[in-house]
């Protein structure tokens, strides 16, 4: 028996995991993220390796630890979180009339079971109506952008620009809980 | 100048609605609906339309009235709200495994110009992995799919349960924001 640890600081995620319906803490690592490749589904899923090694290092045998990490990419380029609201509005300019991929990538490691160690990374497909420069600006001014991927929050205001989208809407908020919830299926049984 | 008048009872809708940003009001008409088609996307169309009316009638010159119905559609046969527990489990287990269709339609009509009324049905395709009656039972214990078209809600318990859609997510939740933002572009100057 063990405790399932949610090793992120994003509100959101703490959502999406309560979806499970499973009981888990969550322990935000401090650690600093590297990425050594340029490709967004190689790099989110070494960012959630990191992010579920530093829960690890904190957690106790029988503890499973979960971390995720999310990037935007379009023409195959990662959008980061916008450093400041010039950043923001090129982001949102370059996402506008077109289709971009939200890549989440997971990793979900058991304490002493290092080696059964599961990662992968879910990809969904965001087509963005056309923006006008001015309603990126009214957008830029709710505030949501800045601490987002892509410099837009899909489950916030940015929803009445989003066309449609094509795979797991979760993906896009910060995590696949559906393909979560299969990677999960060996341990539901034995969490406290 | 007039409102903008939400003639719908769903808590879901009035969230959808305040993504718009726009300022408005909640009506629920208490009509009886009526459909007398079996095709999903008229079935809503007319459904919107006859909840407009109800609001309409209600209104002032000027106000602007937001009519709105959903229905699952699966091999083009509608499911409606589950009567009980029983019609919930056998909903369930026929979309478990398979892509289903959600259909919303809206109507917008501003009081004082009824022949410029716009009517629109919009279309997304969940689709659902395969459960055990076990996991039907269980979500139906939840209590989540008693109030809702198809027996489920994809904002909910049941995300574990669904791969991926293709559309606009907010339109299985209850409102397709992003075309209704374009629906009421005429009148977004104009609402107090």
């Amino acid at each position: 028996m063990g405790r399932l640890i949610l090793a992120s600081a994003s509100p959101r995620r703490r959502e999406l995991l309560a979806l499970t319906g499973l009981p888990y803490e969550v322990r935000p690592g401090g650690m600093e993220e590297v990425i050594e490749t340029e490709d967004p589904e190689e790099a989110v899923k070494a960012l959630s390796a990191q992010k579920a090694a530093g829960g690890l290092s904190e957690a106790e045998p029988g503890d499973v630890v979960i971390g995720a990490d999310t990037v935007v990419a379009i023409d195959g380029r990662i959008l980061g979180k916008p450093r400041d609201e010039a950043e923001a509005f090129s982001m949102l300019r370059e996402l506008s009339g077109r289709t971009h991929q939200v890549y989440t990538g997971v990793t979900v490691v058991k304490k002493g079971r290092e080696d059964e160690a599961c990662t992968f990374a879910e990809q969904t497909s965001v087509r963005v109506l056309p923006m006008k420069d001015q309603e990126i600006l009214d957008y830029i001014a709710t505030g949501e952008p800045m601490d987002k991927a892509g410099a837009y929050g899909i489950q916030g205001r940015f929803a009445v620009y989003v066309e449609g989208i094509e795979g797991d809407y979760q993906n896009v908020v910060g995590l696949p809980v559906c393909r979560l919830w299969q990677a999960l299926k060996p341990y539901r049984g034995e969490l406290i």
